[in-house]
């Protein structure tokens, strides 16, 4: 159990890596960040910044010296960037086996159907010959994901024929892939894990994600799903978590089908934009969970404050025509901003959420969702 | 109004400045802080830090260039440091006039009076002739604060007799000083007042102060007062924002005596110790007003979000046998701990703060008690 005063490093600077900062200071805690933008989300706020690329030896060995513990804020690390802090006995939380699982989607998968957890139909797809007896399993279609590195709909593309998928395939390159049945889900949730160094995990009630263009727009919390569906979610990502011997703070992704069975979308080991909601409306954040089970601290009972919660992203779109009119929240008095410090918002960009709390999700909704649309209308 | 992305200056950065700093980044603003400290709780967190005296001109002037406003941590900035800022019209909140007068009490309390609002009986004394007269005035006993630059019962003493209060006066190097009778208060409380550039003021419920060796030791709210003292306070600390042209966060502390007749005690204009138990209990904490109003933005509700809030302040002491316990607040998993990145864990010294929620504040305060009392035994 690290004491406050100790330093904790972050691999990453956007503005997850900045709530981490920003809390683990609240804490008593220093932290030193590595990213290789000097004006990353995170580095604005941190009280040392190492500025360079992710694996750069230097600045991994300059991040270790400053470390006691460290942790990433986006999966894919490159092990070999790890191999610093492991060498001291650094805790690295979550730690090299979680972040190789849920880096790469054929092994991601394969642990959680060994886990005896659902998934959508999936084939790992390595070559043109995998791609067509993937697609004929599949019934003909399905989507294509690359096995790493892809985030908001990058790197997947939906496919209805052998030509089609294969035209995919070499437009990845022709790394290794995942063919994924299409399921007809009715909504996603995502179900946010804290797990601590002594194996004690705690899940929050299940958030529901309202995505557009492929990018989170809205969650809600608690989903609108039946009791047995956020039950089943809630333990079967604490189950995960021990699965993936994970210390930290983990979120979920699952597609809740119209029968309400639910099968799991993918695993994101970090703090989580739907996670954002638990800032303003949870007993601790995620970033709180997190940075405590990284310091080696227990993790928290994990509840909503209020009946219902709501987040609502705020994109680079919001600027298309000039400076959002951030007078108009005057009106929502209730309705928290949070923006993360980024100078240029570029569609598609996110720039900061706001949140807002209810006796339901349909009021907690609409509230964060009128703040929004009079960011851009003048009163 | 500033939009987000605008730099604020703060001048200081002790624990105050650092949480303003960590909300302004939050809402997206950038900050620039004054300190001469490195290592000071508000450069640990700061985007720029610029290390020098308060007084030493170049740093005014890089502060300046930094920032689209400024606002101060501490009363005691001499005037002479606010020039720069003035020169180019960098708003300044609170603004120089509500800084000179909370600076001195002479004028603080002349101020409070003429608004017509009552304080402890006082005199002026800038002589040992002052003195004498003074103190017949008040019956041969009273208080001798200096005028300037007392806190946390620093530059006070008691005096009973004309030898006892000429040998204080000669021990405050007969600077001004104001004697003030004594106050047979039953409790101490403060009002927090929040007050924007358009002039519309929001207050919290009154908080009651319980202090330990002249030090801050735990608040409460709501304060356990009669409804027409809570009353009194509230709209008297509203008028004195409005007689101060205050822009900014303003603490206004009372006397309410055994009849719940109350008397100002001091003006703060900053956020205060007291209003720490707003950052996790309130809608708006003390620190999200301060830079709203700084940056020109409205003033917002002002509320409690529980029935009862407590803190309690962490000093230096509770580290008198060594690191505290911090695994035994697994056991309060209700109970938010602060601390504020200071290294030297001197007597006296404010490291950080516990605060805790509930259905009263009798319980609210046992919460913070007794987890404080758990940090320093082993379970």
């Amino acid at each position: 159990m690290l004491p406050p005063g100790a330093t904790l490093g972050i691999l990453g600077g956007g503005q997850l890596g900045r709530y981490m900062a920003i809390v683990a200071q609240q804490r008593g805690f220093r932290v030193a960040v590595l990213d290789p933008d000097p004006d990353a989300p995170a580095h604005q706020v941190a009280h040392e910044r190492v500025i360079a690329a992710y694996d750069d030896p230097a600045a991994l060995e300059r991040l270790a010296q400053l470390s006691q513990a460290v942790t990433t804020e986006f999966e894919n690390v490159p092990a070999s960037s790890l191999a610093p802090f492991l060498d001291r006995n650094i805790p690295v939380r979550p730690g090299a086996k979680a972040l190789a699982t849920c880096q790469d989607r054929i092994a991601e998968k394969t642990l959680v159907n060994a886990a005896g957890i659902e998934t959508a139909p999936w084939h790992a797809v390595h070559s043109d010959q995998d791609l067509g007896m993937a697609l004929a399993a599949l019934g003909g279609e399905g989507i294509l994901k690359t096995s790493r590195s892809g985030y908001d709909g990058k790197g997947q593309a939906r496919v209805r024929s052998l030509d089609e998928a294969r035209a995919a395939f070499g437009r990845f390159g022709s790394v290794p892939c995942v063919l994924e049945g299409v399921v007809p889900f009715a909504l996603e949730c995502s179900v946010l894990v804290a797990r601590d160094a002594h194996g004690r995990s705690h899940t929050l009630p299940v958030c529901e994600n309202i995505h557009s263009h492929h990018i989170l727009d809205v969650t809600i919390c608690p989903a609108r799903v039946s009791e047995a569906a956020a039950r089943a979610m809630r333990s079967r990502s604490a189950r995960l978590a021990q699965e993936l011997e994970y210390v930290g703070h983990l979120a979920v992704e699952f597609f809740v089908l119209p029968d309400q069975t639910v099968v799991v979308n993918e695993l994101a080991p970090r703090p989580h934009n739907s996670g954002h909601l638990t800032i303003d409306t949870a007993l601790h954040s995620q970033f709180e969970q997190h940075v405590r089970c990284i310091a080696g601290w227990n993790s928290l009972p994990y509840e909503l404050l209020h009946p219902a919660a709501a987040m609502a992203n705020l994109l680079g779109d919001l600027w298309e025509h000039g400076e959002p009119l951030w007078d108009r929240l005057a009106e929502f008095p209730e309705v928290r901003l949070h923006l993360y410090g980024k100078r240029a918002p570029r569609p598609g960009r996110k720039m900061g959420h706001l949140t807002a709390w209810a006796d339901s999700v349909a009021e907690a909704e609409r509230r964060v969702r009128d703040a929004r649309e009079a960011l851009t209308r003048p009163g």
